[in-house]
Protein backbone atom coordinates (compact mmCIF):
# COMPACT_ATOMS: atom_id res chain seq x y z
CA UNK A 1 0.00 0.00 0.00
CA UNK A 2 2.74 2.15 0.01
CA UNK A 3 3.25 5.44 -2.57
CA UNK A 4 6.42 4.04 -3.91
CA UNK A 5 6.15 1.20 -6.03
CA UNK A 6 8.82 -0.26 -8.51
CA UNK A 7 7.95 -1.75 -11.62
CA UNK A 8 9.83 -4.68 -13.14
CA UNK A 9 7.87 -6.40 -15.54
CA UNK A 10 5.07 -5.22 -17.88
CA UNK A 11 1.86 -4.95 -16.53
CA UNK A 12 -0.11 -5.77 -20.17
CA UNK A 13 2.71 -8.63 -21.89
CA UNK A 14 4.59 -9.63 -18.99
CA UNK A 15 7.83 -8.70 -20.46
CA UNK A 16 11.00 -6.99 -18.80
CA UNK A 17 10.41 -3.00 -18.20
CA UNK A 18 13.59 -0.60 -18.12
CA UNK A 19 13.92 2.90 -16.83
CA UNK A 20 14.05 5.41 -19.43
CA UNK A 21 12.90 8.96 -20.58
CA UNK A 22 9.97 8.45 -23.75
CA UNK A 23 10.54 10.92 -26.22
CA UNK A 24 8.20 14.02 -25.57
CA UNK A 25 8.67 13.12 -21.51
CA UNK A 26 11.15 14.73 -18.96
CA UNK A 27 11.18 11.68 -16.67
CA UNK A 28 12.22 8.12 -16.73
CA UNK A 29 9.04 6.01 -16.84
CA UNK A 30 9.01 2.28 -16.53
CA UNK A 31 8.84 1.30 -20.57
CA UNK A 32 8.39 -2.33 -21.65
CA UNK A 33 10.79 -3.29 -24.14
CA UNK A 34 8.47 -5.76 -26.08
CA UNK A 35 5.41 -3.85 -25.94
CA UNK A 36 6.96 -0.09 -25.24
CA UNK A 37 3.65 0.43 -22.77
CA UNK A 38 4.56 3.06 -20.64
CA UNK A 39 4.26 2.53 -16.54
CA UNK A 40 3.03 5.86 -14.90
CA UNK A 41 3.61 6.26 -11.05
CA UNK A 42 1.78 8.86 -9.84
CA UNK A 43 0.94 10.06 -6.06
CA UNK A 44 -2.12 8.38 -4.26
CA UNK A 45 -4.47 10.26 -2.74
CA UNK A 46 -5.35 9.49 1.27
CA UNK A 47 -8.98 10.73 2.67
CA UNK A 48 -9.99 10.75 6.53
CA UNK A 49 -12.33 12.68 8.80
CA UNK A 50 -11.67 14.68 11.59
CA UNK A 51 -15.22 13.48 13.38
CA UNK A 52 -16.54 15.04 16.39
CA UNK A 53 -19.09 14.61 18.90
CA UNK A 54 -19.51 17.48 21.45
CA UNK A 55 -16.28 18.89 20.75
CA UNK A 56 -14.42 15.80 21.38
CA UNK A 57 -12.27 14.12 18.63
CA UNK A 58 -12.67 10.24 17.47
CA UNK A 59 -9.32 8.70 17.28
CA UNK A 60 -8.70 4.87 16.43
CA UNK A 61 -5.58 3.04 17.28
CA UNK A 62 -3.84 1.23 14.57
CA UNK A 63 -4.14 -2.60 14.87
CA UNK A 64 -1.94 -2.89 11.63
CA UNK A 65 1.56 -1.85 10.59
CA UNK A 66 2.39 0.49 9.86
CA UNK A 67 2.67 2.20 13.26
CA UNK A 68 0.74 -0.28 14.92
CA UNK A 69 -0.60 0.70 18.61
CA UNK A 70 -0.26 4.47 17.57
CA UNK A 71 -3.10 6.64 17.74
CA UNK A 72 -4.63 8.26 14.14
CA UNK A 73 -7.78 10.04 12.84
CA UNK A 74 -9.45 7.58 10.50
CA UNK A 75 -7.95 7.95 6.73
CA UNK A 76 -7.20 6.11 3.85
CA UNK A 77 -6.68 5.31 0.39
CA UNK A 78 -9.09 6.88 -2.11
CA UNK A 79 -10.85 3.77 -4.78
CA UNK A 80 -11.14 4.53 -8.22
CA UNK A 81 -14.59 5.33 -8.80
CA UNK A 82 -15.33 7.08 -5.18
CA UNK A 83 -15.24 10.99 -4.55
CA UNK A 84 -12.89 12.55 -1.85
CA UNK A 85 -15.63 12.67 0.44
CA UNK A 86 -17.27 9.16 -0.27
CA UNK A 87 -13.31 7.97 0.43
CA UNK A 88 -13.22 10.09 3.73
CA UNK A 89 -16.45 8.92 4.83
CA UNK A 90 -15.84 5.12 3.66
CA UNK A 91 -13.01 5.45 5.77
CA UNK A 92 -14.41 6.30 8.90
CA UNK A 93 -17.05 3.78 9.07
CA UNK A 94 -14.31 0.62 8.31
CA UNK A 95 -11.46 2.25 10.87
CA UNK A 96 -14.23 3.38 13.34
CA UNK A 97 -17.55 1.91 11.96
CA UNK A 98 -18.99 5.67 12.01
CA UNK A 99 -21.36 7.63 10.30
CA UNK A 100 -20.56 10.76 9.40
CA UNK A 101 -22.08 13.92 8.21
CA UNK A 102 -21.68 17.41 7.50
CA UNK A 103 -18.34 16.83 6.02
CA UNK A 104 -16.23 19.76 5.28
CA UNK A 105 -13.15 20.45 3.61
CA UNK A 106 -10.71 21.25 6.28
CA UNK A 107 -7.09 20.78 4.39
CA UNK A 108 -5.13 19.25 1.59
CA UNK A 109 -1.82 18.24 2.67
CA UNK A 110 1.74 17.58 0.22
CA UNK A 111 4.00 14.55 1.55
CA UNK A 112 5.80 14.72 -1.59
CA UNK A 113 8.46 11.64 0.05
CA UNK A 114 5.59 9.64 0.62
CA UNK A 115 4.34 10.64 -2.79
CA UNK A 116 0.86 11.07 -0.78
CA UNK A 117 -1.49 14.01 -1.26
CA UNK A 118 -4.25 13.65 1.69
CA UNK A 119 -7.31 15.31 1.74
CA UNK A 120 -8.87 16.09 5.03
CA UNK A 121 -12.38 16.78 6.17
CA UNK A 122 -14.23 17.91 9.43
CA UNK A 123 -17.26 15.78 10.17
CA UNK A 124 -19.99 15.24 12.99
CA UNK A 125 -20.75 11.98 14.19
CA UNK A 126 -24.40 11.27 14.64
CA UNK A 127 -24.28 10.57 18.06
CA UNK A 128 -21.99 9.96 21.29
CA UNK A 129 -21.92 5.78 20.85
CA UNK A 130 -22.20 6.00 17.27
CA UNK A 131 -18.91 4.56 16.76
CA UNK A 132 -16.70 1.15 17.12
CA UNK A 133 -12.71 -0.15 16.57
CA UNK A 134 -13.10 -1.57 12.88
CA UNK A 135 -11.30 -4.31 11.98
CA UNK A 136 -8.21 -2.32 11.31
CA UNK A 137 -8.45 -0.28 14.96
CA UNK A 138 -7.43 -1.99 18.45
CA UNK A 139 -10.01 1.15 19.79
CA UNK A 140 -11.77 3.78 18.71
CA UNK A 141 -12.02 6.25 21.27
CA UNK A 142 -13.42 10.24 22.05
CA UNK A 143 -10.96 12.22 23.19
CA UNK A 144 -11.44 15.84 24.83
CA UNK A 145 -8.66 18.36 23.93
CA UNK A 146 -6.62 17.75 27.03
CA UNK A 147 -6.77 14.22 26.79
CA UNK A 148 -5.41 13.57 23.04
CA UNK A 149 -1.96 11.69 23.22
CA UNK A 150 0.24 13.56 21.24
CA UNK A 151 3.27 11.06 22.18
CA UNK A 152 0.57 8.37 20.61
CA UNK A 153 -0.26 9.87 17.42
CA UNK A 154 0.92 7.80 14.47
CA UNK A 155 1.68 10.14 11.80
CA UNK A 156 2.80 13.65 11.12
CA UNK A 157 0.43 14.68 9.20
CA UNK A 158 -2.42 13.43 11.62
CA UNK A 159 -1.15 15.36 14.38
CA UNK A 160 -0.18 18.17 12.06
CA UNK A 161 -4.23 18.59 11.00
CA UNK A 162 -5.57 18.07 14.90
CA UNK A 163 -2.95 20.81 15.51
CA UNK A 164 -4.62 23.44 13.32
CA UNK A 165 -7.99 21.86 13.79
CA UNK A 166 -7.42 22.90 17.88
CA UNK A 167 -5.90 26.29 16.70
CA UNK A 168 -8.50 27.42 14.97
CA UNK A 169 -11.63 26.22 16.97
CA UNK A 170 -10.12 28.54 19.57
CA UNK A 171 -11.46 31.24 17.14
CA UNK A 172 -14.41 29.63 15.74
CA UNK A 173 -13.52 29.63 12.47
CA UNK A 174 -12.28 26.90 10.37
CA UNK A 175 -9.94 27.58 6.90
CA UNK A 176 -9.51 25.39 4.19
CA UNK A 177 -5.32 25.06 4.26
CA UNK A 178 -2.60 23.66 1.89
CA UNK A 179 0.02 22.57 4.13
CA UNK A 180 3.34 20.45 2.90
CA UNK A 181 4.19 17.71 5.62
CA UNK A 182 7.90 17.27 5.73
CA UNK B 1 -2.45 8.46 -19.16
CA UNK B 2 -6.36 7.33 -19.05
CA UNK B 3 -7.29 6.66 -15.10
CA UNK B 4 -8.38 3.37 -15.92
CA UNK B 5 -5.68 0.75 -16.23
CA UNK B 6 -6.12 -3.21 -16.80
CA UNK B 7 -3.42 -4.68 -15.59
CA UNK B 8 -2.76 -8.43 -17.09
CA UNK B 9 0.65 -9.26 -15.83
CA UNK B 10 2.35 -9.31 -12.77
CA UNK B 11 4.49 -6.00 -12.58
CA UNK B 12 6.56 -7.68 -9.69
CA UNK B 13 7.34 -11.05 -11.10
CA UNK B 14 5.91 -11.03 -14.89
CA UNK B 15 3.57 -13.59 -14.20
CA UNK B 16 -0.56 -13.82 -14.88
CA UNK B 17 -2.32 -12.01 -12.42
CA UNK B 18 -6.28 -13.11 -11.92
CA UNK B 19 -9.18 -10.72 -10.49
CA UNK B 20 -10.09 -11.39 -6.67
CA UNK B 21 -10.80 -10.07 -3.09
CA UNK B 22 -8.09 -10.84 -0.83
CA UNK B 23 -8.33 -11.66 2.72
CA UNK B 24 -9.49 -8.48 4.72
CA UNK B 25 -10.05 -6.75 1.55
CA UNK B 26 -13.56 -5.91 0.27
CA UNK B 27 -13.10 -5.28 -3.57
CA UNK B 28 -11.48 -6.80 -6.27
CA UNK B 29 -8.25 -6.60 -6.59
CA UNK B 30 -5.77 -7.67 -9.43
CA UNK B 31 -3.44 -10.45 -7.66
CA UNK B 32 -0.29 -12.33 -8.95
CA UNK B 33 -1.13 -16.18 -8.77
CA UNK B 34 2.34 -17.07 -8.47
CA UNK B 35 4.37 -14.41 -6.45
CA UNK B 36 0.84 -13.00 -4.35
CA UNK B 37 1.40 -9.46 -4.93
CA UNK B 38 -1.66 -7.38 -4.93
CA UNK B 39 -1.86 -4.53 -7.54
CA UNK B 40 -3.87 -1.74 -6.25
CA UNK B 41 -5.38 1.10 -8.72
CA UNK B 42 -6.31 4.80 -7.32
CA UNK B 43 -7.38 7.47 -9.24
CA UNK B 44 -5.32 10.29 -10.23
CA UNK B 45 -4.74 13.69 -9.23
CA UNK B 46 -4.73 16.42 -12.04
CA UNK B 47 -3.26 19.89 -11.09
CA UNK B 48 -4.08 22.90 -12.39
CA UNK B 49 -3.88 26.52 -12.75
CA UNK B 50 -6.41 29.35 -13.60
CA UNK B 51 -3.72 32.09 -14.59
CA UNK B 52 -4.64 35.48 -14.39
CA UNK B 53 -3.48 38.97 -16.14
CA UNK B 54 -5.20 42.23 -15.63
CA UNK B 55 -8.41 39.59 -15.69
CA UNK B 56 -8.05 38.04 -18.47
CA UNK B 57 -7.41 34.22 -18.43
CA UNK B 58 -4.78 32.57 -20.12
CA UNK B 59 -5.80 29.44 -21.80
CA UNK B 60 -4.52 26.71 -24.24
CA UNK B 61 -5.53 25.14 -27.17
CA UNK B 62 -4.87 21.86 -26.85
CA UNK B 63 -2.27 20.02 -29.58
CA UNK B 64 -2.20 16.19 -28.48
CA UNK B 65 -5.45 14.16 -27.95
CA UNK B 66 -8.00 13.62 -26.30
CA UNK B 67 -9.71 17.29 -27.06
CA UNK B 68 -7.37 18.25 -29.43
CA UNK B 69 -7.57 21.39 -30.71
CA UNK B 70 -9.56 22.53 -27.92
CA UNK B 71 -9.33 24.99 -25.32
CA UNK B 72 -8.33 24.30 -21.78
CA UNK B 73 -6.66 25.66 -18.58
CA UNK B 74 -3.05 24.17 -18.29
CA UNK B 75 -3.50 21.43 -15.56
CA UNK B 76 -1.94 17.73 -16.21
CA UNK B 77 -0.91 15.05 -13.80
CA UNK B 78 0.89 15.42 -10.60
CA UNK B 79 4.07 13.31 -10.40
CA UNK B 80 5.76 11.66 -7.80
CA UNK B 81 7.67 13.69 -5.49
CA UNK B 82 5.75 16.97 -6.44
CA UNK B 83 3.48 19.00 -4.18
CA UNK B 84 0.17 19.75 -6.21
CA UNK B 85 1.22 23.51 -6.34
CA UNK B 86 4.28 22.29 -7.49
CA UNK B 87 2.30 20.65 -9.98
CA UNK B 88 -0.42 23.07 -10.94
CA UNK B 89 2.79 25.36 -11.79
CA UNK B 90 5.06 23.10 -13.46
CA UNK B 91 2.12 22.14 -15.62
CA UNK B 92 1.46 25.77 -16.67
CA UNK B 93 5.48 26.03 -17.33
CA UNK B 94 4.91 22.59 -19.93
CA UNK B 95 1.79 23.63 -21.62
CA UNK B 96 1.83 27.68 -21.72
CA UNK B 97 5.50 28.17 -20.67
CA UNK B 98 4.04 30.59 -18.15
CA UNK B 99 5.78 31.38 -14.41
CA UNK B 100 2.29 31.98 -12.12
CA UNK B 101 2.65 33.36 -8.59
CA UNK B 102 0.25 33.69 -5.84
CA UNK B 103 -1.44 30.19 -6.22
CA UNK B 104 -4.37 30.07 -3.90
CA UNK B 105 -6.30 27.06 -3.98
CA UNK B 106 -10.10 27.09 -5.49
CA UNK B 107 -11.22 23.69 -6.34
CA UNK B 108 -11.76 20.25 -5.78
CA UNK B 109 -12.94 18.47 -8.39
CA UNK B 110 -14.31 14.47 -7.90
CA UNK B 111 -14.46 13.24 -11.49
CA UNK B 112 -15.02 9.26 -9.87
CA UNK B 113 -15.76 7.78 -13.81
CA UNK B 114 -12.22 9.17 -14.95
CA UNK B 115 -10.91 7.80 -11.30
CA UNK B 116 -9.37 11.16 -11.08
CA UNK B 117 -9.08 14.32 -8.43
CA UNK B 118 -8.66 17.73 -9.99
CA UNK B 119 -6.71 20.18 -7.57
CA UNK B 120 -7.50 23.88 -9.22
CA UNK B 121 -5.50 27.29 -8.02
CA UNK B 122 -6.45 30.99 -8.57
CA UNK B 123 -2.31 32.34 -9.62
CA UNK B 124 -1.13 35.38 -11.41
CA UNK B 125 0.78 35.65 -14.38
CA UNK B 126 4.01 37.79 -14.01
CA UNK B 127 3.25 39.86 -16.84
CA UNK B 128 1.12 40.46 -20.16
CA UNK B 129 3.58 38.53 -22.63
CA UNK B 130 5.30 36.18 -20.09
CA UNK B 131 3.29 33.12 -22.16
CA UNK B 132 3.68 31.38 -24.75
CA UNK B 133 2.48 27.61 -26.55
CA UNK B 134 4.17 25.12 -24.66
CA UNK B 135 4.63 21.36 -26.57
CA UNK B 136 1.33 20.26 -26.22
CA UNK B 137 -0.65 23.47 -27.16
CA UNK B 138 -0.95 24.97 -30.25
CA UNK B 139 -1.60 28.08 -29.10
CA UNK B 140 -1.95 30.06 -25.57
CA UNK B 141 -3.78 33.23 -25.42
CA UNK B 142 -5.53 35.25 -22.78
CA UNK B 143 -9.08 35.61 -22.96
CA UNK B 144 -11.41 38.20 -21.52
CA UNK B 145 -14.36 36.96 -19.71
CA UNK B 146 -16.91 38.12 -22.75
CA UNK B 147 -14.10 36.17 -25.11
CA UNK B 148 -13.67 32.79 -23.30
CA UNK B 149 -14.41 30.13 -26.23
CA UNK B 150 -17.21 28.30 -24.25
CA UNK B 151 -18.63 26.29 -27.22
CA UNK B 152 -14.47 24.93 -27.71
CA UNK B 153 -13.97 24.24 -23.93
CA UNK B 154 -12.05 20.58 -23.90
CA UNK B 155 -13.17 19.15 -20.75
CA UNK B 156 -16.32 19.56 -18.34
CA UNK B 157 -14.37 19.92 -15.46
CA UNK B 158 -12.55 23.09 -16.89
CA UNK B 159 -15.81 24.47 -17.64
CA UNK B 160 -17.27 24.38 -14.15
CA UNK B 161 -13.89 25.69 -12.70
CA UNK B 162 -14.24 28.94 -15.33
CA UNK B 163 -18.03 29.62 -14.51
CA UNK B 164 -17.73 29.49 -10.87
CA UNK B 165 -14.23 31.37 -10.92
CA UNK B 166 -16.21 34.09 -13.07
CA UNK B 167 -19.48 34.27 -10.82
CA UNK B 168 -16.81 34.82 -7.69
CA UNK B 169 -15.01 37.13 -9.42
CA UNK B 170 -17.79 39.77 -9.71
CA UNK B 171 -18.17 39.50 -6.05
CA UNK B 172 -14.60 40.09 -5.61
CA UNK B 173 -14.32 36.83 -3.34
CA UNK B 174 -13.39 33.43 -4.06
CA UNK B 175 -14.34 30.37 -2.36
CA UNK B 176 -12.63 26.71 -2.28
CA UNK B 177 -15.33 24.40 -2.80
CA UNK B 178 -15.19 20.42 -3.35
CA UNK B 179 -17.07 19.80 -6.58
CA UNK B 180 -18.46 16.90 -8.19
CA UNK B 181 -17.86 16.60 -12.63
CA UNK B 182 -20.14 13.95 -14.07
Amino acid sequence: MSGMQAVKFCGQCGEKVSLLTPDGDTRNRHVCGACGHIHYLNPKVVCGCIPVWDGRILLCKRAIEPRMGLWTLPAGFMENGETVQHGAARETMEEACAPVTKQRLFGVYNLPRANQVYVMFLAELTGADNFAAGDESLEARLFDESEIPWDKIAFRVIRQTLERYLAERKNGRFSIAVEDVE
